[in-house]
């Protein structure tokens, strides 16, 4: 293969929390090729999801652009058949865009109808793939209730299983995502009293595994004349039901986890949207140090399993020689509470929520200084896509989607470079879908929540004439005081600067995404040279009409 | 006809100002036809265009979407192929969407070839025609330089003046737009020393009898089982060229025509982007007396001619007996400065340039009430498509778009109602594709201004680091006066309340167009019924889990 062909290997795991590596820090979970990873390549150390919730944060990461863009606000919301992804650019680039598992997309089925776009058809399967040609779309939640399935895309996953034998009518939930007792019945995953148990499986059956042999089967088939490659290889794990397949069940105990970060402080006086988080049920169920000491094991679990398979994954890529010409990317849509803050799930805007693991490897010898390296700069979901276009494409092809991607390129990052960078990061939130919605007697167009990040403090403004919430990340790095409320001097700049970054941000052209920077500069006053010449009192200010109209008709139609 | 039939005839003129109108109270020029509809409709005294310039002030028009909504902010700028249009909403609704004349629409080539829609097929049209289904399309500007022509659009008027017998490569220049000499020497109307002159044209084949014809011709050809309809009749004139045909030239003269407001005030100490615009070549013509001698009275001309083939088309419609059955819009998609302000064109945020006429006809019997009624709420241009909407589909369908339209119906001020209603409007200018931008040393995507309209001030915010403007409207109704840098407790509240509401306007929820605010409440807390149930310690806490999931499974494989 030639030096030009470089490849992407986009990871995505699901709800795994920034600071559940241990090259982040964690100090009971060990995870070596995660860490290996991050000694070949950059560990951002500051890096945000753009939502804290699984469709709004993937949609912004494979558009590149922020939720209050793309619109696709939460779970469910469609994105609308005009947005562009990561997998339009890099295809015109001429990449190939490949999908191996989730991305939680809701495709625009009116607008595809309105459009005339065939669902079936190439086009169609794109425009509701987020743009990727699925090689495998899984989105690892076969979840079923009363009123029918939660995700509507088929799941190969569950074919798979039926197809070694696995026997039940949903074997994702029933195996899985589910241990038995003696009698085998389905202990399900997700009551959390059943998460030390071993899920009803064979480890290398189970997701991730199977994740990672259908990615070594889709690069065995590769051939040598095949375009480059941008495969977004994402799982479903650690994501809950929080249950983990022997051995990875009993590998972490109640004694492995980490106290919680949940103080009184934080339950007296809390912000009115907050508190209604904290009181909901998934909160109440974190509360419990039961729940704590058999579901956080088991997220460990799933996690240690995740980095065995990336070690599996890591020595198939060197083995075949594709390690000196694939960038690869390991990065998550969002963290997970685990109780931290009276919280569970990925609500709110603490760290543990919005806050996310972001290792990337650059093949280039133009990146061998900064092997090994953590960069502190505040980057974002949306950097990726801006990424991916300057790796494949180089700096023009960047600039001429400055129109449609608000991201920026981590390229500068990855040479060693110290380029001038965003004073600060942004999350959003949209509640609207939630039960608190209606509890706080929030409009639906009122019930959303925007976070701003800088080095000093996180800043959140919620819509609806609620107070903001502010954090101290320098003297409060477990954010755990609102100190919104205060007066002093330094917390009233606090607020004042981080409302007018907000206005900033607000303000931004974000929707003009048909034309570009540098067509509208090259386009600049081209409407006189096409005849529109306007304020002249002569014909001899333009004599450039004179030759282009005209200069005698027939016939006098006036006399 | 069924009394259910109602038809919708949304009447455009274009660069015609709010106050050429005798019913608008201009003093010399004598609009019977739409005065006479003004006393049978009402007619809306404080109407705002989204924007100054033709495109983006349709585009806003034809999606009811503000202009950073929908991105498309100056001529030529592509709507992207995921907004939606008038025409998509009441297609759906059982209208047909039609349109006669201009749209200013650029298609958005790309975004359609993307998503594989033929440019040739019904959706292909449609999408690149705003939605509409174009009976007549004529862009109304067959301008040609020596890069070529300024539309790339087909001109239809150019086609029937050559059937019928007019010679020249382009008579819609050359004869519509044009005078000649002695010698038969073309006289070009750009050229406003022209202005006075006839052109070259039997008056019954320049552009506005033409159209009306063509609207007849339409009328004609329709059966009483079709669908009802909504036509955009949508008229080039009185937009420049500033010529008129034999007897509208020589109907005004230099004394029929108002002194210019420009006053020494406004050029002392002038804001820098007015200045630019100020120091400018067209509004360089426009400082000239005889310039405005020549070209206001032929504007003037043109608007008596646009009243004239008014009438004929109301006669058409009473005859035909469709005059009890169809709503009936006169609008603009923006003024002209006419030397005002010292400028031309429709440069800046003056009422000369975003204040249109708009009168409404609703045939209704609801409506009897308030005919002949001036209506001083502050309405906007894309008030309309919320309207067209609710008059034909109910509230019903308004709401059911509220994640869409911004703007908001007119229906009850019809009705005499007294909605609570907002409490400025907006206009947005982006003067990116100007040579000013580059003069004043601005990035492509800080070339632009918001302007803020309430019954008391004019506020524009500037990005680019310059200082807002204000308007008096009470104390200074031809806005000479720019207090933006006064520092009395009146001014400085005035500009702190504006801010504010700019950053509401801002933080709208703009791009959630793919799901209602209805839908959201609907689908609030379904997914837990889908089988999500988070937070669970035991099953027991989510019985109907246990009945959706297996309850037993074949094997253990954990042994």
């Amino acid at each position: 293969m030639g030096k030009a062909k470089k490849n992407i290997l986009f990871i995505m795991y699901d709800q795994l929390r920034w600071d559940y590596l241990s090259c982040a820090g964690h100090p009971h979970l060990d995870t070596p090729n995660f860490d290996w990873l991050a000694s070949q390549g950059v560990r951002f150390n500051q890096a945000f999801a753009q939502s804290a919730v699984c469709g709004a944060s993937r949609m912004s990461t494979y558009t590149g652009r922020y939720v209050s863009s793309h619109g696709a606000a939460w779970n469910g919301f469609p994105l609308k058949v005009g947005e562009l992804t990561i997998g339009d650019h890099l295809r015109k680039l001429g990449m190939d865009a490949v999908l191996l598992g989730k991305t939680h997309m809701r495709a625009d089925v009116e607008g595809m109808e309105r459009l005339g776009v065939d669902p079936d058809s190439v086009i169609g399967v794109r425009v509701a793939e987020c743009g990727f040609d699925p090689y495998i779309r899984d989105e690892g939640m076969e979840v079923v209730g009363p009123d029918g399935r939660y995700s509507d895309i088929r799941s190969p996953y569950n074919d798979y299983l039926w197809s070694i034998g696995y026997e039940s009518l949903n074997p994702w939930h029933d195996h899985a995502n589910s241990a038995v007792d003696d009698s085998l019945n389905v202990m399900s995953g997700f009551a959390m009293k059943n998460s030390a148990l071993p899920a009803n499986i064979i480890e290398k059956d189970s997701e991730t595994p199977w994740l990672t042999s259908e990615m070594i089967n889709w690069l065995e088939k590769r051939k040598p004349d095949d375009p480059p490659w941008c495969v977004h290889l994402s799982f479903i794990k650690p994501h809950w039901p929080y249950i983990a397949p022997k051995p990875y069940n009993s590998m972490y105990n109640g004694q492995d986890i980490i106290p919680p970060v949940a103080t009184e402080e934080e339950r007296r006086n809390s912000h009115p949207v907050y508190r209604q988080y904290q009181d909901g049920v998934i909160a109440e169920g974190w509360s419990k140090e039961e729940v704590r000491e058999r579901a956080i094991p088991a997220y460990m679990g799933l996690i240690k399993q995740c980095d065995d398979q990336l070690g599996r994954l890591l020595d198939y890529l060197r083995k075949s020689d594709r390690l000196q010409n694939t960038m690869i990317i390991l990065t998550s849509d969002h963290g997970d509470n685990l109780g931290d803050h009276h919280l569970g799930e990925k609500d709110m805007m603490h760290d543990s929520s919005i806050r996310v693991p972001l290792i990337v490897y650059d093949p280039s010898p133009d990146a061998d200084k900064t092997r090994g390296l953590v960069c502190d700069a505040l980057v974002e979901g949306i950097d990726l896509a801006a990424t991916f276009v300057e790796f494949h494409g180089g700096e023009i092809a960047l600039k001429n989607l400055d129109h449609i991607l608000e991201g920026r390129s981590l390229m500068p990052w990855l040479k060693g470079q110290k380029p001038s960078w965003r004073e600060f990061a942004v999350s959003e939130y949209d509640y609207s879908m939630t039960p608190y919605r209606a509890q706080l007697g929030v409009s639906v167009k009122d019930a959303r929540w925007t976070v701003l990040v800088d080095h000093r403090w996180k800043f959140t403004h919620f819509e609806g004439g609620f107070r903001p919430m502010l954090f101290d990340r320098i003297n409060d790095p477990e954010e755990t005081i609102d100190l919104a409320e205060g007066s002093t001097p330094e917390i009233i700049d606090a607020l004042e600067l981080m409302y007018r970054r907000l206005a900033s941000f607000r303000a931004r052209v974000c929707q003009r995404t048909t034309l570009s920077s540098d067509e509208i500069i090259s386009k600049t006053g081209a409407s006189r040279r096409r005849g529109v010449v306007l304020g002249m009192y002569d014909e001899g200010e333009a004599p450039e009409l004179l030759d282009a109209y005209g200069k005698a008709v027939k016939k006098n139609y006036t006399q």
